[in-house]
């Protein structure tokens, strides 16, 4: 039963709740969680993790006054849920509902829209830096980061900065083992061997031991020395690496218990100075099946809590581009022992865990830590290896100035798989991999390619494992389809004619192509032959076909899933610029300047005229614009 | 007298050189490093300061086989005199001569090109596991990296990873107290801290000290806990921060020593697993005008010798953008109290020095540290603080996501203050700013500027400071020029017809105004009309002017120092293409898609046809080839 969620109007209701009133709101967000994962998939088990320390964090600060930013954002649900925001919940990653990250259009609460990992300790620096210098400094700066995303760089550059401006700030590592795959690095050991402690206390009891082996005098400082410094690094020193970089360390906590939290929050309101506070979390907590196989339930499929500890998951059986790459992966790694694959922290998004199983050797979890992925990779090409690099591409921004200098500035054959590329849909703008093809194709010694299906992602793998260069191919996060007709192999800057259309051509970029195929169908019903070229180079371009296409072609319609801001349109529009050749009869499909919301795929390709639909007006529009309708034909 | 180093063919016949005579050749190295400051600016004091270690490392280790990597690279002019490049040494920097960064090209002892600060780290782990997967594991694998470049998030990333592969490398902490300006942050502090104690020594001192005090039993417990954090804290733990990462650390030790240097080398290679060693040197040594003010000094004006410490600088009495842009700085923080600025270790670079002393509070050097510089400023302004980030262009490529996430998704009105846009010609490609019109954009919520003079650059911050999204202003390493005519104020979107032509249009973005108009000015002695717009906005565009232009003018060219790919001149095109506008009679100058070579401004503006000349030959081209000139009109 869900009673207190409902009259919750505001976080200040929470103030002075007993305890197990509190406990009993923690229940109803899991409660509620449980619930709308039976509708949708959405952020699951990050958000049972945070409930009771959401809940205290609200109840000992006024984030209206005080400063409050969730690091990549996804554990935001029960903020939401406590902040006004319930009775829209069931409509979160809706086309028009709440957002599954926080979003300051939706609530005062939500400060900044996040979901790239790492950025929370700058920002929260930032607002206690800018509200210093108005003299607002009454109120208390806060960011809660998980430990997978507390070594990304810009951690530490944070952490670098905060000391130099002492002001009073609040990190709260939140500490779960867990970046969506189980953590890795020197960190992630550094803080079990915290973890392993009980704040301070174990100290005091090595010391004692220590010292009462000791012989009072002699030669056994080098023993102690040894002794002592063993002990720091076996984690018996508090916290050392923070206070190095200036933060008071307070910690580990559990963070399931709301009493302990709002204690030691009290606590840590009360420092001066940059304050880190260690609370232990476990992902899925107070749901089995999820604290069970947290990495599955990071964002499951819809399922049904049928008792107890039993969930039936309602999987599909589709086959994702995501499934063909890692397979394809596998299969290039099993022919070339030369061939490496880098994930930063996405073994599961990436569906890397069977070449992990298969190649240990070659597979490298970096973290959450694409700056350092790209750098590395290059590394690796330098010595005749052949690394894949697969990201998500709105991550992958990470690491542009990595793939400038590292790679392309070296010319290094490194293969950059940007996964998500495209319209990710219900993750909203934070996720969408909107800007790559603009970005990518601005480097030298860069290929960048798009797979029109299952055919072409698997053959450009296989293609650009044998350049000499840099090569990029991007492909979304949706059912892969095979399509089914003669097909021309990968070659380099090679466009793929599927028809050729007297009455216009239509260039689909990655998988526009269905969509355009579609829509030359519907345009074939409606009286006109329109053709399809699958694009497949970005860059470089097929100059001999789209020299062919502008200038035999009535009409052009370029269909790309990313920015209309240096695209591929904009690439055939400076080749045709270059050529002196008519481009006026092109016209250009993608995203918009402007951020895209959240919602379905479908949706959000209707929105943009990247369906078939849209793809057919943009035909008829243009047609009727440049006369080249018959009078009589209907364009409505 | 330089007598060796003529002599030096290979750092091979260092190795069995007795100490004196390697003290000679660093001598030389120095030498060799003043007499080229009399002919040109080059960077100094961190080459200076490197020699013993460059000379050290080199006996030690055999890098056509072993791995090295400088980081940021600026401090490699030793390697080149000792591996066979002194003889060509006179033409660093110099068009087709050698560049003033490792390159590969120049010889196999420079591994990568390294320019932008904080991977090498990456790279070398990059190597290490190249070489490890491919059987190669008697080599070593070593970066050399300043304690200015360490704060870079990267370099935490990389130390993150290398836990994980265990494999020996060994990471040069080039520790001189040193960014460009002096170094700052937690970090720095904590490095002050280690260089307070030699090597371990003073820890077992303290130890013994404190258990001398000690009675044997008891409750002393708390108080040698207390001791013994403090004395950690104090540095005498031997560089625990590197050993919680998995590192093992050596030092700090005295870089100028090369015996010393010699006997740790040999003691780190024999490590198992990755180590660090602390190396304390000082930048300009040797040289004492340098070593007096090592920031005047990092790329000091041409100087002549005078006498034991003196020396002669010829500085020019040239104002440069920077000039007018950190004077601006300084008088919009005057007028309004909201304004801040932050640098990322550019302070002397951009010329903020006297905006640090005015403004103390409101200036903000974060270190090398590019992302979080941006991240900060997002937060500032969301407070309701002015931030203007004031970044080297082609540096700003590490902010690349921040500016997507933490400002332009946000809707923050950021202010990006691009210095070193364009070409920086002796530098070279990793400093080159090209890709920043491109990149920047394509984020909704950022409007892009590029003054044509003092007075646009001037006007560009004040406009800017009064929008409420991010903005760009990208300005070039060149003396500014003052265009003296009837000026229009900034408006949005709105650019400055300076003239108009019968004939043809040049399009000028920013500093390619002054080429644009002498080339005008060519042209009208060769008869034809040509006018010019300063262009002022990439983005939003003037769309008014921008159809005027298309539809009026027989030929139109833009000029732009930066990328063809999505620039500027795609923005006219996409615009052209959307209003199905003809673009054919369009030509655009810019950078093509190919890393440019160092050289002077002047030789690169030409080679890339940017300068008067070079505009004017293409609209005599592009007139010719649409039969725009008279029969008997000579284009040669």
């Amino acid at each position: 039963m869900i009673e207190i969620l409902p009259t919750l109007e505001s976080p200040t209701q929470l103030r002075d709740m007993p305890l197990e009133k509190l406990q009993r709101v923690a229940q109803e967000i899991r409660q509620t969680l449980c619930d709308l994962l039976k509708e949708r998939p959405a952020h699951f088990a990050s958000n049972l993790g945070v409930v009771e320390l959401c809940l205290a964090l609200h109840t000992e600060f006024d984030f209206l006054k005080d400063r409050l930013i969730w690091d990549t954002g996804h554990q935001i649900y029960p903020q939401k849920l406590i902040t006004g925001r319930y009775h829209r919940f069931h409509t979160i990653r809706t086309k028009g509902g709440l957002m599954g990250y926080p979003n300051p259009n939706e609530s005062d609460y939500d400060l900044f829209v996040t979901g790239h990992a790492g950025s929370s300790v700058s920002t929260m620096v930032g607002l206690r830096s800018g509200d210093d210098l108005q003299g607002k400094t009454d109120n208390h700066s806060v960011a809660v980061i998980g430990d997978g995303a507390f070594p990304s760089g810009i951690v530490f550059e944070a952490l670098n900065n905060a000391a130099l401006l002492k002001s009073k700030m609040l990190v709260v590592l939140n500490d779960n083992e867990m970046s969506i795959c189980p953590r890795v690095g020197g960190l992630a050991r550094y803080l079990d061997r915290l973890r392993a402690n009980p704040f301070y206390s174990g100290l005091k009891q090595e010391i004692v031991g220590v010292l009462n082996k000791l012989p009072v005098f002699g030669d056994p400082t080098e023993r102690l020395l040894v002794q002592i410094k063993e002990g720091v690094k076996a984690g018996l020193h508090g916290g050392m690496l923070f206070e190095e970089f200036g933060f008071k360390y307070f910690g580990p906590i559990d963070g399931h218990d709301i009493a302990l939290l709002k204690k030691y929050l009290r606590l840590v309101k009360s420092q001066e100075g940059p304050v880190l506070l260690h609370v232990i979390t476990k992902k899925g907590h107070g749901f089995k099946p999820a604290a069970a196989d947290p990495v599955l339930f990071h964002t499951p499929p819809v399922f049904q809590w049928v008792e107890g500890e039993r969930v039936e998951l309602k999987k599909g059986s589709a086959v994702a581009y995501t499934d063909i790459a890692s397979k394809a992966i596998g299969d290039q790694m099993r022919r070339n022992p030369r061939v490496t694959v880098i994930t930063a922290a996405m073994c599961q998004g990436n569906k890397l865990e069977p070449v992990r199983e298969e190649f240990p050797d070659r597979f490298f979890d970096v973290g959450i830590c694409e700056s350092h992925a790209v750098a590395f990779a290059g590394g690796q090409a330098k010595t005749g290896m052949r690394p894949i690099v697969d990201i998500y591409s709105t991550f992958l921004q990470r690491s542009f100035d990595q793939i400038f200098q590292e790679v392309c500035l070296q010319g290094l054959p490194v293969v950059f798989m940007m996964d998500r590329a495209g319209m990710t849909a219900e993750d909203g703008p934070t996720h969408h991999g909107t800007y790559d093809l603009a970005y990518m194709r601005i480097f030298p010694n860069m290929i960048v390619m798009a797979p029109g299906d299952g055919f072409d992602l698997r053959g450009m793998l296989d293609f650009a494992l044998q350049q000499n260069v840099a090569t990029a191919i991007r492909y979304p996060k949706t059912t892969a389809v095979e399509i089914n007709a003669d097909r021309q192999p990968i070659e380099l800057g090679k466009s793929e004619i599927m028809s050729w259309g007297r009455d216009g051509m239509l260039l689909a970029v990655g998988t526009e192509l269905t969509h355009c195929m579609q829509a030359a169908a519907k345009l074939k019903d409606r009286g006109l032959d329109i053709g399809v070229i699958n694009v497949r180079f970005v860059k470089p371009l097929d100059t001999v076909v789209m020299r062919q296409v502008l200038e035999q072609s009535p009409l052009v319609v370029t269909a790309e899933e990313g920015t209309l801001s240096g695209g591929f349109g904009s690439a055939l529009l400076e080749f045709a610029a270059e050529q002196g050749l008519r481009a006026d009869h092109v016209r250009r499909l993608g995203v918009p300047d402007r951020f895209v919301e959240h919602q379905s795929r479908a949706e959000v390709l209707h929105e943009l005229r990247l369906d078939a639909d849209g793809i057919a007006a943009t035909v008829l529009e243009l047609a009727t614009q440049r006369g080249l309708l018959e009078s009589g034909f209907q364009t409505a």
